[in-house]
């Protein structure tokens, strides 16, 4: 049996709801509290200056209660082995998992979560490189990973920082909706849930539900694009 | 002596301005006409249905008086060898960049233009992919090309639909200016041409000048990125 606790945020921020994770407070706070969690690893490789970025994230958590250490001040295997839960930040994604790979931690993250249960949450890239591959990040490829694989913890692909149609738009560039089409012109290509900014994927095992304060819009290939509103249950795109 | 002639546009079509490439026609008729060309090659590739994008492309180019011919017709590396002018359309840069890589293109190309003087015109992806390479562009990575490496008819990178900061955003994602300027984070970036949609650059051996209807924004790395107008000479650039 698949046991597996994700929380993956589109964004780490929702305009109007304060600052960092602030949005997603709740939801976070319970995964971590529901497993008894003291500390999170933090993993900021999505970003270039770790200990910046360690300094931005710890202060939520420590508000919340939970002490946060980051991978890149300890042995990287080591903290993933010992990890209570981690916590993977946006930037991004194709540095993030350029580095998972080069550490040799997406095989390690994958078993811990997959087969030992130990609570991930991710936003933004951390959300991307959570799902299937990171075909649909919106990130630009300033480096170059070995593969887009990743850690595979969900079955498909994620769009985080999904954006509707804009209407009345004089830009000639794609639309979102254009480039998650694009992808699925390929024979091999994914289902994809673009998350907005403030949607969030929740899922327990086998079971997984849109939460947080706006939905997201699903895209399984052949069929109908469709909106996804929060509270609804997308278990199926697990099997 | 490097012999080259490029137009490269940011996109195909601008708000405003009618149909695929009209803004752009004088500067395209020209270069054709200058080196008294007859028939265009069209290069397809960053769009899966070869056959529509050809009915889309010709349009235009008959209207100006000119054949065009698509490579996926014909046996591709002849077609290189053959060819009085290239033209290579928009789409997805990374289906493009991959499938020049499979027919063995990007250094036939490469030889054609930088040492026979064959007229290179790009649009969006077809300009991404005529530059040192393809780390700055919009699209996803909806397929994996065995290198980010890229025709290198210029020594610098180019975002093509190049998109200001936009006032008064409730989104939280990054802007276009964040994203470059990450990619600039890294050891071994170029220089970033941003284009704004109805900017083109033209570039005439070793002088490269800004022509269009809009202009572009600068990223030199270390340095303050800079406006470039219309008319601008940026040839020192390509030094």
């Amino acid at each position: 049996m698949v046991k597996r606790q994700l929380l993956l945020l589109s964004s780490s921020r929702v305009h109007g709801y304060g600052g960092f994770l602030e949005y997603a407070s709740n939801d976070i706070c319970n995964i971590l509290t529901d497993n008894n969690v003291s500390t999170v690893l933090f993993i900021p490789y999505a970003k270039r200056n770790h200990e910046e970025y360690l300094r931005l994230a710890e202060k939520p958590f420590k508000k919340w209660g939970f002490h946060i250490a980051s991978i890149h001040t300890q042995d990287p295997q080591k903290a993933i082995q010992e990890a209570e839960a981690i916590f993977i930040g946006g930037g991004n994604t194709f540095r993030l998992l350029k580095t998972l790979y080069e550490l040799d931690l997406v095989k390690a993250i994958n078993k811990r979560v997959l087969e030992e249960g130990v609570p991930y949450i991710g936003s933004s890239a951390g959300s991307n490189v959570a799902t299937r591959s990171i075909h649909t990040t919106n990130d630009m490829p300033i480096v170059w990973p070995p593969s887009l694989s990743a850690l595979n913890l969900v079955p498909f692909c994620i769009n985080p920082h999904f954006q509707d149609n804009p209407e009345n738009s004089t830009h000639m560039g794609e639309t979102r909706e254009d480039r998650i089409l694009d992808y699925q012109e390929e024979p091999d290509s994914s289902t994809v849930l673009g998350l907005r900014e403030g949607a969030t994927l929740y899922v327990k095992d086998n079971q997984a539900v849109i939460k947080g304060i706006h939905g997201g819009r699903l895209y399984i290939r052949g069929a109908e694009p469709k909106e996804i509103k929060v509270g609804s249950d997308i278990s199926y795109l697990l099997q």
